[in-house]
């Protein structure tokens, strides 16, 4: 594995799955691999499990780690080719990602979009740039479409979570928020379970009032809906997450039905486990009654990133040592 | 040991302070009792000492450790309960704290009283909730009314800096700032110094211009003044710090006399050793002669910071892994 | 070596350039050297390749490393003597050092001038006051008026660049900017040059526009030109920087003639190596054709800041150990 931005670059969404339950089952166990290797944590924009997790994958696995926060330590970069640079950027990612490269064997990358170009965000320019540029494997710690770490994370939680016969049922369903948020994460967890539902694991729902739907190319073969009570019907997981609208760029609409989910539209489901990738606005986004019961796998959710990125981080690592 | 939060939390002072200066004589000592195990330093507000003390003693230790200034790498928490997360905080303290908990084996929590409302400053509700909900072992790194790795620290560089017959008199004396400070190490120094003193190992004065009260509960058994020429006669310690009221919450009085140590009032001690916590601000709270001069523990009293927490992580791993 | 500041910490460049290419053959052969050693980085000013180089020398040496920005995770320090402590500086570097001193083995600053006032910068009062007061080995990480790691860097650079018969020809080229820059950059580079050309290893040309003269004391035997045309001819490494006049301190001039090189400009040379400290203004200080393009060293540069750091902190690790 040479990058990690997309579930393209996993072959197996099984397989990898399985790979990292049996690092969670022994943590140290490859801590040979990462000798003498140093990963670096570029964050563009805050972080708390993201920057705590991959630390602690990369120390399970015996490897060194810088932590850079461009945006507090460093400086402004620019990422427009052509440009004289007599503004307020101080130093072109060409140089900054190839310098980071020569210190590190292997990168981290974090950086949301703008929200206001949707062309600029979804090329996908910077996150790209600096994979061309620092020329050492590269890990998304979420970038302006996707955030695989958390996808990963969430089939890994959903497959230790699930012990019936046959296949779950997985919603994603749009919640509420006060600010407009990024696509990244309910993109990113839609492409993952669509490949999972594609390797015949999962059966997967989207649901989100009209005006929200997402690009195409992280649906392919999703049930989409409009119908929150409806979707909601024999789902065995539920993953609540709020988004803007892709289709008239990061605008956020008035939206007239209770989207929240609370005790009383779980009781709708198959009795479903519940998730969301946090932060969480509390009684906002999804009713504390739920976040607080025992229906929630939300920290379970996110102490499980720790086995995502550690098993990227490790394939990468062997990838390195061949 | 599973929370280092009060003089409560430690059996016997003396015990501790001998365990503190055996690691200061074999850093490296227990370097194996460490490996392995994740210590997470979680700064709501800005640290230098313990910053870089605790960093050192888990290392010492052979722990990993991961930083988290959660005010600038993260965002604001919310800490209410019941409330719509609709305003400015984005995570409440019930799944961050969690969710650290997922990552790390011990955690430290500095988080500093915002003096307004005595009543829930001194609830500790921040510091009881990130407790509570990250279910590890949790280290105070300051919180609102204690700074119990300072006072162990006083205590341990007491000891060290104490080799004639007899119990040293120790003196807290209040001194002028220009900003209203917290009472947490005032607080925590007489709660320690009160319990060394009940133990036998010193005679406690506590000296403030009238109206800076501390809380009775830090004072049990303290010699109570407001004369500070009386109080410094005969002194072995004494330990500036300055304060704002207790009584009228976070205000500040006008002193018509003059509380800044200098040389002149020194004379009037047992020739004694002069503390301070740090950061100390020259020549307001106190005089440059005396930190300059051969009285001054203030730098070695910050180098015992190390064994201090060390102490304190090693107590918590032990207990980890029985 | 107890301290890295300036050329003259270095009894021979020629010897200190092979031991550092030495380590760049074998990275992890002195891992034991810094075993339970502690590298303190202080930051008071932004860092991208000094922070990451800096980091990775030390894990490369075994040593342990805490990274304290004093600004953001700290606070103001002050630093003039005799001064009541009553306005914003929260703590006295003589306190601050010294405490810091406690906890490190070996401590890096970073401070940037203020490029008001000469004498003050220029006495380097600041990284002497810390040098003093923290009573372990500093190394220069960026002070006032030089910058050694990046100039040991260079002349690596060079060194290792250079393979055809008798000396090359060296030619720092002042560059235009939008800011005024200090000149701890060519002014280091200068006394790094000016030396090793004293042992005979190049020649050394300096080429800037009239009035930004650097201090004497940093070109001894230097060739000084204000002809950029005419420096050119025959150069083999041209090392692009702009700086503010010393003269008049921190001063900008416009500049008439265009002091941007580009491939014309470029084909004055005798095909020569183009270096920068980075970061560098794309298309303001230097041509984007000449970074993209073959003859551009910045970013092994930038990757030599490793063995660097790496060969000081192994001296002061191998002076420790005496």
């Amino acid at each position: 594995m040479n990058k990690f931005f997309s579930v393209k670059d996993v072959p197996n969404i099984g397989e990898i799955v399985n790979e990292a339950l049996a690092l969670k089952a022994a943590p140290n166990a490859h801590e040979a691999l990462g000798k003498h290797k140093m990963l670096g944590l570029v964050f563009l924009n805050p972080s708390l499990r993201t920057r705590m997790s991959t630390q602690k994958a990369a120390l399970n696995l015996g490897m060194n780690v810088i932590v850079m926060n461009m945006d507090k330590d460093g400086w402004a970069l620019e990422t427009q080719d052509g440009v004289v640079m007599n503004g307020t950027t101080v130093e072109h990612i060409r140089e900054a990602a190839a310098v980071m490269g020569e210190y590190c064997d292997i990168l981290g990358l974090r950086s949301f979009p703008k929200l206001k170009d949707r062309e600029e965000d979804y090329s996908e320019d910077l996150f790209n740039k600096f994979m061309n540029f620092c020329k050492v494997p590269v890990v998304s710690l979420e970038s302006a479409t996707r955030h695989p770490l958390q996808s990963l994370t969430d089939i890994i939680t959903i497959t230790e979570n699930w012990s019936k016969p046959g296949k779950p049922k997985v919603v994603l369903a749009w919640a509420p928020h006060v600010k407009a948020l990024p696509q990244a994460v309910p993109n990113s967890f839609s492409e993952w379970m669509c490949q999972a539902q594609a390797e015949g694991l999962i059966d997967f729902t989207v649901v989100h009032p009209s005006g929200y739907e997402l690009a195409e190319e992280f649906t392919p073969g999703a049930n989409i809906s409009n119908n929150l009570t409806e979707s909601l019907a024999d789902a065995d997981f539920v993953y609540v997450k709020n988004w803007s609208s892709y289709k008239e760029y990061g605008q956020v609409y008035p939206v007239s039905e209770n989207w929240m989910l609370d005790n009383e539209k779980l009781a709708l489901t198959n009795d479903a486990k519940v998730m969301h990738c946090l932060p969480v606005r509390r009684d906002l986004e999804l009713a504390s009654e739920i976040l607080d019961g025992p229906n929630s796998l939300v920290v379970k959710e996110a102490g499980n990133r720790v086995w995502a990125a550690q098993v990227v981080l490790k394939r990468m690592l062997e990838e390195l040592s061949k």
